[in-house]
């Protein structure tokens, strides 16, 4: 039996990613291809390097994408960093700390859990306090803003502790990225990796890192070959790299890296400090209209993400059958709860190019709309009066 | 300062890869993004697992494409197969051989070195022997399709081999995949990675692979977990395998998995003969103009592979400068030759989209009006006669 084409709904992106791609970003995506050694290619890289230097706030010299999604940046910076014996502190306040830990246990390290509740920040006490009993570690690696949880952890004050007790720092900004402050040589962050499906509004498929010049000679001093090919950041900066001959290492995705140019330059085009102000608002609109229509946040407020808003699932209200509706009768996407908050939170992205006061209204309608039907004890018509509060403000 | 927008050059890609992308996989690739746990985008993983098996010729459950280039599915394939102590027999002939014994050496195994002249296939005779030395041998490595040297050895053989000796395989087939027959079940290969930016046509950054029986079962049997967590097959599974519930692993390349669907729709229906019948074509009439200009191919007849042609530069002419004017005057490209062969070949691909009549005509046409110009010695005006009696024989 013949395949047909797919033709996707267009949907509106509201869960933890991917977000919105504007049409811009999808134009870019699929002009042309080039060959990945083509001179002007060669000058898109450098371009991109550029751009990803003005989004992390760094001059950090190896700062590039890695070819494929945030799971792999985050791989690319513990198989660099760790070496077999060493001994890493990991926060664990959601998913990714739990993924952290795994990736340090395959490169042959031992992780120090430090762990903090879900929809909690991780205390910057239980990690001096890892410290003092682990003073060996070589490194402290965090989420900054957990996309399981919608908390944003202090990641200036961690990279200092990092830097005090002679460690490097690995930060996952995935979610954070062009959605709040992510000031990789101002925190003196050693190995920072996002991804391009969350803020940047990009396609999923990329992972930008950055990695500070500390970071760079405990890569070149290492003892034993990092164990991915793919992801040793000395092969890879062999192609990236600033020398005039570039050394092939694997084929680009040229047309992935079309698309994220083109959502950097948006991203310029808008500046760093407009975006922030822009993800603020629209996370205090919804806010201020979830909270009108009797919902409750999940995270303390000077915890929240504004890009990723849990919302605690009202009692006796069926969570599937609230996105399913949702998706099928508006076409509107917001994200479940993950682990341990599966089945209590739902969460709401308002990431990038998805966060604008059209999906806010959106999303509050179309939640109310549905919670309505499905018999929740909700308050009807004051949502929009309390979002239209903020923007007018 | 502010960058711009980028907006490449229509290039005829006629290098070792990427190739050419239809029109019609750049259309799929810039349709709206859904999310990667969509139920709509899950009927897609399910369709192009099922298109992938169809190019693969297999019933393997276990084939779905890696979310980064071939050189992860290559790493895909020997950190899920390759235990520490584990002995492999490694075939070189080219580039990628050696690539693959960085891979064997970084999973903690010993890698015995089959090595075969750039530019010949694979000695089945010296394959035989090395397993005769190392009975114990638990993997066989070696490339189908050389994008280095444009030689196709016999991977029926090989495959045989592997199981003669009990032991399982692993085929790189990146350039070979819908170019020329891969028949994975009918060899009974193992373990088989590929890429869309060869003959499926489709963009760069995505790698096909196909597990057997046999090797997941001797995944699932692993005493030391994979070290990758990206690329642990084990976990991966879980998010495209067949049940009901699907894992989250990582968040899937949305867009780029609607351009290998629709690269995957089109070769379904060109019919994989027919695609190959046309690649065979396309490279006879290539090669006959080619020789009539008095031009010398590089690897025996018997072992070209028709998608890969590699030519020898004729003495006295500047390799790079013959490359720049066809890239600057005819936005063409032609690949470099690569280690061993660099300076001495050309790599012209007539791969997927591009292995049509037109491009080799152009490419024939460019080419003889660019060595002309240098003042090579070759044959003028008898290229195209030479090759139109191909395409009207």
């Amino acid at each position: 039996m013949m395949t047909s084409s797919f033709f996707p709904p267009q949907r509106t992106l509201m869960g933890p990613g991917p977000s919105d791609v504007s049409p811009r970003v999808l134009g870019a995506l699929s002009r042309p291809t080039i060959g990945h050694l083509d001179p002007l290619f060669v000058q898109l890289m450098d371009e991109i390097k550029e751009l990803l230097q003005y989004a992390f706030q760094t001059e950090n010299a190896l700062t590039l994408p890695i070819s494929a999604p945030g799971s792999a940046g985050m791989e690319a910076c513990f198989v660099n960093l760790v070496s077999p014996g060493d001994t890493v502190i990991v926060c664990q306040n959601g998913v990714f700390g739990g993924r952290m830990k795994e990736n340090v246990e395959r490169c042959g390290g031992t992780a120090v859990m430090v762990e903090d509740a879900w929809g909690e920040p991780v205390s910057t006490d239980k990690v001096r306090a890892a410290f003092a009993e682990h003073p060996q570690a070589s490194l402290l690696a965090f989420v900054h803003a957990e996309t399981s949880t919608g908390v944003r952890s202090d990641a200036q004050a961690l990279c200092a502790l990092a830097r005090e007790n002679g460690a490097l720092s690995i930060v996952d900004a995935v979610t954070s990225l062009a959605g709040i402050e992510v000031k990789v040589d101002a925190w003196g962050a050693d190995a920072v990796y996002s991804g391009t499906q969350k803020c940047l509004s990009c396609i999923p498929g990329i992972s930008p890192v950055t990695f500070s010049q500390r970071a760079v000679e405990r890569i070149q001093n290492r003892s034993h070959k990092v164990q991915s090919w793919f992801l040793d950041m000395q092969l890879v900066m062999g192609y990236w790299g600033g020398s005039a001959k570039r050394a092939y290492h694997h084929t680009a995705p040229v047309n992935d890296l079309y698309a994220l140019h083109e959502s950097l330059v948006m991203l310029q085009e808008e500046g760093l400090e407009a975006a922030f102000a822009r993800h603020l608002r629209n996370h205090r609109a919804l806010v201020a209209g979830l909270e009108a229509m009797g919902l409750s946040m999940a995270v303390a407020a000077e915890h929240r993400l504004p890009q990723l808003n849990a919302v605690n699932i009202p009692a006796g209200v069926d969570d599937g059958a609230v996105r399913a509706a949702l998706l099928n009768d508006y076409d509107l996407e917001i994200g479940a709860g993950l682990g341990a908050l599966a089945g209590k939170t739902w969460r709401i992205g308002l990431m990038g190019s998805a966060s604008t006061e059209r999906n806010v209204v959106y999303c509050l309608t179309a939640l109310e709309a549905v919670l309505s039907r499905q018999g929740a004890s909700i308050k009807k018509g004051a949502a929009l009066d309390a979002a239209s509060a903020v923007f007018s403000a």
